[in-house]
């Protein structure tokens, strides 16, 4: 029997960003539509053009990605008309191949928050779906409050449904706006709506509120709906959106719809999840949930003993599902077998060639180990990890050597009474038997080090010209009795290729001098720079 | 008609304590049983007498508590009888009011882990139940991987479920040890258990491995089961066991489940469940879900300008639930995306009361905007907002001046060829018409001018004694033509009340100093702290 396509679409960029202390800057919405599109999601909702300058930038240019990206907006505002309603036209103007609609479907909050009829209020969503399927766009209706209205006056949310869909919505997306409905009553009022409009234009988008997030969002595919929105690690306002983190693993992995539908995510793609995850994560500048189903780091532990022992016999007898499947790796506590097989698969994943015998694979296991158990964080610092890689497993050149540092950072009042802050840096370097002394200015202490880091660096300084510092982050960890800072760098180069390095020390400074040391040496291996004379 | 009663069982102390990294001393079990007690739970399953020493004098004495103290362990050991079983007759010695055994009801378990015949490991059940009952306690059975015993061979698992009920056992509860038996699939074995079994006496403890441990523990009762078992927060191996924090307010507040059956829960017992929760956490010394369904800081959170209105208008609007019911406190976000309501509904919950038509709302509703422009997060930093706010509606004491600042980092060999690197400060205040002049050293420059700053200040250094740094986090914002930096502080007291200042600045020890400067103005004002003479 032909399997049914499910639809599954993101919006960790929109309603996502509705948490409380998110705050992505454009270079991170593009990063993680990027993570998306790889994984294989077939909606990215990326933000609301015209809203604020990061969204409409983000809108204002054509994309190459598999992705359908979407705008999201309001339906119309009452009492105008669409050509009249300037929300409405940056939605139309946006570079988007959908747009999604956000309606009132729930009589009370069309009374108290709209204060207009409900007549008017199911002209406007005709209205709205007919201006955006008129530009060529394919639009979604998300239906607010759906499940409190359909609870307070079925008729009228019906109504509501089947009016974007008789206007031309390709979904009408059935919202738990305040997350409170529970599985059953989903999976009944869903059916419901099935009954009225095929199951192939309804989705489902609900919130956490209840803790029912992921099992409203299987409740409702089981009663017929077909697309589902949510967002990745479940991120969103309150107790955040349904955690497509945890529900593609169940689709694609779990009997009851491994066998009944297929999606756009293949067992390839699906492995890229746990990866996916914890980049969003750094994103966020928050550490990833150690127990978060499928991707956390203690997904797939085993405590010592009894179950160890039956899960090296036989993994079911303690794993419902294979971790590899997830990009996930089992942790035994009394062995130091997991890390392996995850080891090899990088190497080769960034071209480097090696029998899985090979003694160096174990000690580079163990030294990965090592270091994170201090803070080193190698799942976000792909090029740290390869320089890493790269010096146990081949000769690679010390392009340079660093004999000393000094940063000063002083506040004051100048000559003309005003409060000024100067940062300055010098760094002692060796660069091909020459000793050199550089010295910066920034905007603080480490601009002002990799300034004068980056000031001369001899026959190298023409490979790190067009090396752009993106982004910093800093994490305090407080693993054990001494905080650690970690200092994650990301680096741009001229032809647009990002990459990511880790720093870790008691101290912010050495931290980061230590990232910006690995960035400038990955770019100088990457494009071939000569070993020193 | 007469509502059913259902029985609700915590585990925290025994299957909780089964997660990496969680050791609970004796007194932090007996701190965490008397929440338990106080919140109304039927049963608390404490630990596992003889197996180890905190447990066995846990066990060793008698209490005084409303609960039924419950211990833990396995049926008698196959091949033995149960008066040669040393580990079962510690369980027999224990002061318990329950004793809660394990058994294996998977056919696949039964050979590959204990390797005996499915009939030996029935007379095992039946034998240890009727020990127990003969021992004049109440017995329970944890029936091990029910659901995929079941699924595997479900007349065996039922038989092995018949037997221990036969035998006398209160309890039999059908456990998915592997967590990864979806909602649909719970509810069918469950219905088909309870027409072999009475539902009064069948109790059902899931895992979160698939996100649906919530979901699962509902999905049961709805098939009738009678009794729920689960953790705290949800902790647990893995990804953790039912959520007892989620299902409860669930259990008392939700139409489906309140109106059909009652708890030992009183409305004033379920008020606590936030403040429990978070007593959890200390003792665990990690950092409240923020995110956390009904008790998270944030599940009642709401941001955006229209939320905030419509709330403010009728709470049912955005909340599923009132906070107060649990414990919790509905909090109204500054950001910019919110306005003059927003601000108004802050200032109310800080303590602050102005009339709604002061003309110092509306400047400070224009200097967060024009803050949060340029990268302040206030919705992150609310003791930052609170002394925005006290600085421009009441008279804020100047409680000390900084002339100026200076930090530096060296990184050198020293005299014994080692790499070191330090960091010193040096901080030029005024306190109390006094020059104050005070050098620090720390881990890095932030620490060394945090030591340097709070050395001396003076009649207020009393104040800032116990003023603790706990976390620090650093985010580069790339908004407009020149990246600034955004410095989050954390800060714990004596007391462990917590809170968050925001500095920022192009310079991240300029961006430092103000978060440092803001997170001690804070605390000076809210302990009283006298103005200067």
């Amino acid at each position: 029997m032909a399997r049914e396509t499910l639809s599954l679409y993101d919006t960790t960029l929109r309603d996502g960003a509705q948490t409380h202390g998110v705050d992505f800057s454009l270079e991170d919405k593009l990063l993680i539509a990027e993570q998306l599109d790889r994984l294989g999601l077939d909606y990215v909702e990326a933000g609301y053009p015209g809203a604020n300058p990061i969204d409409t930038e983000l809108f204002s240019k054509d994309r190459e990605v598999g992705t359908k990206v979407t705008a999201f907006g309001m339906t119309k505002r009452p009492g105008r008309s669409i050509s009249n309603d300037p929300g409405f036209q940056a939605l139309l103007a946006a570079e988007a191949d959908a747009i999604c609609l956000v309606g009132k479907t729930w009589d009370f909050h069309v009374d108290v928050a709209l204060g207009i009829t409900l007549e008017e209020n199911l002209a406007g969503i005709k209205e709205s779906v007919e201006a955006v399927v008129a530009s060529g766009r394919e639009a979604l209706l998300d239906c607010e409050h759906f499940f409190d209205g359909y609870k307070a006056n079925a008729p009228y949310a019906l109504e509501c449904a089947k009016t974007a869909y008789d206007a031309g919505a390709r979904w009408v997306v059935l919202c738990d706006t305040n997350g409170g409905t529970l599985p059953e009553e989903v999976e009944a009022i869903v059916a419901d709506v099935v009954a009225n409009i095929p199951g192939d234009h309804v989705g489902i988008h609900v919130h956490n509120d209840t803790d029912n997030g992921v099992a409203n969002s299987l409740a409702a595919v089981r009663a017929g709906a077909r697309q589902i929105q949510g967002t990745l690690n479940g991120v969103g306002e309150r107790c955040g959106n349904a955690n497509l983190t945890s529900i593609i693993p169940t689709l694609l992995l779990k009997s009851g719809y491994a066998d009944r539908f297929e999606t756009n995510i293949s067992p390839e793609k699906l492995s890229t999840l746990t990866h996916a995850s914890r980049v969003l994560d750094e994103m966020l500048n928050q550490a990833p949930d150690r127990h978060a189903p499928y991707v956390g780091e203690a997904a797939f532990a085993h405590k010592g003993g009894i179950h160890v022992s039956a899960v090296k016999k036989d993994p079911r007898t303690y794993e419902h599902v294979p971790p590899e499947s997830v990009g996930n790796v089992r942790k035994l506590l009394v062995s130091n077998q997991g890390g392996r097989s995850n080891i090899l698969a990088q190497l080769e994943s960034i071209g480097l060639t090696v029998s899985k015998d090979d003694p160096r694979v174990g000690r580079l296991v163990e030294l990965v180990k090592e270091r994170e158990a201090v803070g080193y964080a190698y799942e976000a610092a792909e090029a740290s990890f390869e320089l890493l890689a790269r010096r146990m497993l081949e000769t690679v050149p010390q392009f340079f050597d660093i004999d000393s540092f000094r940063v000063m950072v002083e506040r004051r009042h100048n000559a003309l009474g005003e409060l000024v802050t100067i940062s300055e840096a010098t760094v002692k370097a060796r660069v091909d038997g020459n000793s050199v002394m550089s010295v910066g200015e920034g905007n603080g202490p480490i601009n002002a080090l990799d300034n004068a880091l980056r000031k001369d660096l001899g026959p190298y300084q023409s490979y790190i010209d067009d090396l752009k510092l993106v982004d910093y982050k800093v994490r305090i960890l407080t693993g054990g009795t001494d905080a650690v800072t970690r200092v994650l760098v990301e680096s741009r180069d001229g032809e647009g290729r990002r990459w990511f390095t880790v720093g870790v020390s008691p101290n912010i400074v050495d931290a980061s001098f230590e990232a910006l040391l690995d960035s400038i040496n990955y770019k100088l291996i990457r494009d071939g720079a000569p070993a020193p004379s």
